[in-house]
């Protein structure tokens, strides 16, 4: 089935949440809280966004949401502070072993992410070749630059391999996306 | 009645939505649509968090929620960046004449700004006085200061006219709260 925004995932979530093996939104949920634990940074996951038409008022501290429909998400599904900066990011998981279909990801998010990186923030995609069990960042430039330049509706692995890059599974945290951040955005500041 | 996180105002959001005379979060969502649109700055108010217990998939490509309930929020209702800075806020509204009662805002939202705070984030609540139709904005050091030098559950207008900062309403922005972020954080580099 084909939910905007990939909302399939969610209803996996609970279920899922707190075993291992678990699926990329539990893993950096799993992840986000270590940083938050750890005062390192502080990323959420943002609500599925919804249009609420029916409530039931049961009681005073309980309201029932009885008819509800799905939105079309106007930005990605992360964002954050770490080291005062600005953190966005959509995570997505695919089970080709050949290549990331760029259908996955709405147009708008990709235009919401170079806004991010126009305006001086960290913008870029996570993407978990479930098969292979590889997870690689993707900054938004990079992901730009190959959009700009190719007719191709899905991204290579090979693009991922010369791109991206990987995020090495831990135990906790599970993904640990930050590492990759600092050896890019502030390897500077390290070596001076 | 009484509802976590204030969800009371979502529905009315519907209604008024274009209107003159809108309700605050109306106004802010102007506002964001104003900045964005002139490429100012990229904030958004989060999806209302739910939990989802039941859809129904009556087709392909439409999904209908038929049972839901409300969340506590764990974070606050606004975010984004401006001028390369992360930005998080909260905004309430209340009828009161002479105070802002505290239980308005959950402690963990006041908890979380805090931290944005740390992290080197711009942090703060916009307050609409409705019955006055004066709105402010206060930060977060200046909200935390009175938290720990006071017992009162509600702070007093006077703290407001004090600490906080009046938006002033406009055509288009409706309530320009980045001109104060201006004014107090980017005033050095606007001297220089």
């Amino acid at each position: 089935m084909n939910y905007p925004g990939g909302l399939k995932k969610n209803f996996k979530l609970n279920k899922n949440y707190g075993n291992r093996g678990m699926n990329l939104e539990a893993d950096l949920n799993e992840t986000n809280t270590y940083y938050l634990d750890n005062d390192i940074a502080i990323i959420y996951k943002k609500p599925t966004p919804i249009t609420i038409n029916k409530v039931d008022y049961k009681s005073r501290n309980d309201a029932v949401i009885k008819e509800a429909h799905f939105k079309i998400p106007s930005t990605t599904d992360y964002n954050g502070i770490y080291k005062a900066k600005y953190i966005d990011f959509e995570a997505k998981e695919t089970k080709s072993l050949t290549s990331f279909p760029l259908s996955n990801i709405h147009k708008h998010q990709i235009e919401h992410l170079k806004l991010i990186y126009k305006h001086g923030g960290i913008g870029f995609i996570i993407v978990k070749f479930t098969r292979l069990n590889n997870t690689y960042l993707l900054f938004i430039n990079d992901l730009l630059d190959f959009i700009n330049n190719n007719d191709r509706k899905s991204i290579p692995l090979s693009y991922f391999n010369k791109k991206g890059f990987i995020i090495k599974e831990g135990i906790s945290p599970r993904l640990d996306y930050l590492k990759i951040i600092d050896e890019k955005e502030f390897k500077y500041e390290k070596e001076s």
